[in-house]
């Protein structure tokens, strides 16, 4: 499961310098096996239940494999036209899977990309909130001499939120921490009060991250509520749901996007809980010109007709990078080769196993759920304190037979149960339980 | 080769929706051939002389593979040691044979980590720089307030430089644009005077970003005298070789590097010229401590034993986003399947080629050689005037036989021959420079 090499155990095998000559595929299989494969954690085991779900698929390695050998560029449209059209479309197909709101419909003024990863996608949405708040001065003579520009989230939203305000300028003190509520999620009043505040210092609050699917918890901003704030004060509104979004593949988990109507950019990752391989966010903003104001620059050596004609979508000024592989193709597999209704019951069949977990702990005298569990994460904890717990996680782990990590929760030591993986069936999750109750009793009996 | 689609042609034989039955490889892979395939410009073609290469193999096209089925996260070592540590081995064989500078082995306080590409290296860079000059103060308390921060480049620079400028809030005015000698190198004497004036104004001059093989033209910044400047006032010295670093491989070429003794860091693409699939950027510092301390963040999710004990790399540390890939797999496939002879050979060729086909042309009476051609990369024009140069590029594209691009050089049309596909032979190039001439006189015939 989570791979048992110590630090070094991959290089000491390997020689100091790159051969002179070359080697046969036998050779390099050979030592794939001998030297690669033991240094793997394996994240498509049906055991993984660690950190989140990065659920793979034959058609979506399929996809990939297409994608390399085409070996094609899609900065531009004129680079390969279908790599630039698949993508616009396969983002309008998912959002219409999702339900989500169709101003981020590539048909009227906004649109959705393919992006490594939802820590880019959070970063392109501030910078283009900074530059929408600064009306394009920042990207013209930077953020020096102008008032801080503020960022509100909480402290459950993920560490690319910070990354985010630290890259692009901002800096950790002007992102503010907001209050949250018992379940973790962000009180839209605490919200409020700090803009207010900040606006009365003089400063320029410019960006709300809200959360659907806290990394940690699995917690769930109230969009309705945070909306209503954001477009009183005319602050950009980023949505984050790279984990848990894709449960909106189900009419019946829908409710974790309500209020995603006042959102300026949404991201989810088809790369966690989709059975789409690593990278493959999808990324949407409300304003196509707001994002492309923010990153779009245009060297005489990429200039060409196409572009010139305003009649393309040039995905190299929605994105930091210039180049970009052809990412649509995999997740274009993937929505067929299973279909919608395939996604669906793969979703379905998780929450409902993560759900059973979440009832087996709380039936467990020596066990806890430590937080609402609305979709395939359940943080637990056994009741034994937080070293029991610590100590607990590292003899599962360092056994290898399931994986799983941890996070804190104001300071207390939480366990992560994240069910996503493909191959993940009742059985594995039984298993789990089992060996869970079993490792905590006999740390227990050692104890004694 | 450059595809003959119109804008919406791919997406007008879509469906307007996801399906909701699974569909069978057979449907889909028609589709492919039928939809796709004739939206694809074809980058592997041997008579695709445009852009830049992004040539490919079979044995990186196999790596990519295995990387997508093996589906693992590289974000930290925990979570794939094999992953993190052939990384970091393939970046020490790729300083080795490239002859870099010791300073960025892995052995002492340097090191090499993948990106996807130069764009996001040089604002790894610069993001490191801004660091170290404002002394961490731009990460917890933004640009706001202190002095500006200036940037240094020549107007050759790649357009990821102005890019960078804008994301990380320095902005392009700050961006200073250093005159450029005969060759279209970078004037040292004119890169002094603008910092010292810069100084003497009060700013903050931090980044200078030197390039070996400018995308127009590939001129070569004078790393030597460039980096006594950059020793002199104390700022961060970026080198970016994105297209014709990979050239050093062989012992000839390695003057392109002279100098480098004085950088900070140094980036160059696996992906363009060295058989490797697109994403494989190699970039490397001279201070991890730098780098990490730009961009590093640990929330507790992500804590763990083997980050906690400091004897490994977690190389989310050293980038943008959170996730990665498994990359060096392929890296280290192309190494092992050619060996640095076989890699040799391909550079050599290409060169020669290119030198030739600038022989053809200095020969000609109605062609001239617009730029020196060091490597692969040719520029050159017909002697009858920007019109006639356009007219003439794109009465070629849309021929479809080959495929070329353009730049500008002080306002003058140019045109591009970049010789690199892994098929491109002698024969292609005479075929490619017979049908050039036999356009050009074409049009000359239709003009009388």
């Amino acid at each position: 499961m989570r791979s048992q090499n110590r630090p070094g155990d991959v290089r000491a095998q390997l020689p100091a310098s790159a051969p002179e000559q070359q080697e046969s595929y036998a050779q390099i299989l050979e030592d794939v096996e001998r030297i690669i494969v033991p240094g793997l954690t394996h994240w498509q085991s049906p055991n993984f239940f660690a950190y989140f779900p990065a659920n793979i698929s034959a058609a979506s390695v399929f996809g990939e494999l297409m994608s390399a050998g085409f070996g094609v560029q899609g900065m531009l449209w004129t680079t390969s036209p279908a790599c630039t059209e698949l993508e616009t479309h396969m983002l309008d197909w998912m959002r219409e899977a999702l339900g989500l709101p169709e101003h981020f419909d590539s048909s009227g003024e906004g649109g959705g990309v393919i992006q490594d990863s939802a820590s880019s996608a959070t970063l392109c949405a501030m910078l283009a909130a900074r530059e929408r708040t600064t009306r394009g001065v920042s990207n013209a003579q930077g953020l020096f001499g102008g008032a801080p520009l503020v960022a509100y989230g909480t402290a459950h939203a993920h560490s690319s939120l910070e990354k985010a305000v630290r890259i692009c300028g901002v800096g950790s003190e002007y992102l503010r921490l907001v209050e949250v509520d018992a379940q973790l999620a962000m009180r839209p009043d605490d919200l409020n009060r700090r803009i207010c505040e900040d606006r009365d210092a003089g400063l320029r609050p410019f960006f709300v991250n809200a959360v659907v699917g806290t990394t940690s918890t699995n917690a769930i901003d109230p969009l309705p509520e945070v909306s209503r704030v954001c477009a009183e004060h005319g602050l950009w509104l980023h949505v984050d749901a790279a984990m848990s979004g894709i449960a909106a593949l189900c009419p019946e988990f829908r409710g974790i996007h309500e209020g995603l109507e006042g959102a300026d950019s949404y991201t989810v990752n088809a790369h966690k809980w989709m059975l789409t391989n690593f990278d493959c966010n999808l990324f949407w903003v409300r304003s196509r010109a707001a994002l492309t104001g923010a990153l779009g620059l245009l060297p005489e050596y990429l200039n060409n007709r196409a572009s010139a004609s305003g009649e393309v979508i040039d995905y190299r000024d929605w994105q930091i990078p210039l180049g970009r592989r052809f990412r649509a193709l995999k997740l274009w597999f993937v929505l067929r080769r299973f279909g919608l209704q395939g996604l669906q019951t793969m979703v379905r069949d998780h929450v409902a196993l993560a759900r059973d977990f979440s009832s087996w702990v709380t039936d467990h005298a020596d066990f806890e759920v430590s937080a609402e569990a609305p979709l395939n994460l359940v943080c637990f904890r056994h009741v034994d304190g937080d070293d029991f717990n610590r100590r607990l996680l590292e003899t599962l782990n360092d056994a290898g037979q399931i994986y799983l990590t941890h996070t804190k929760i104001d300071g207390t030591m939480i366990l992560r149960m994240s069910i996503g993986a493909a191959s993940t069936t009742r059985e594995h999750v039984e298993r789990a339980w089992s060996i869970i109750q079993s490792t905590a009793a006999a740390i227990q009996a050692e104890g004694t």
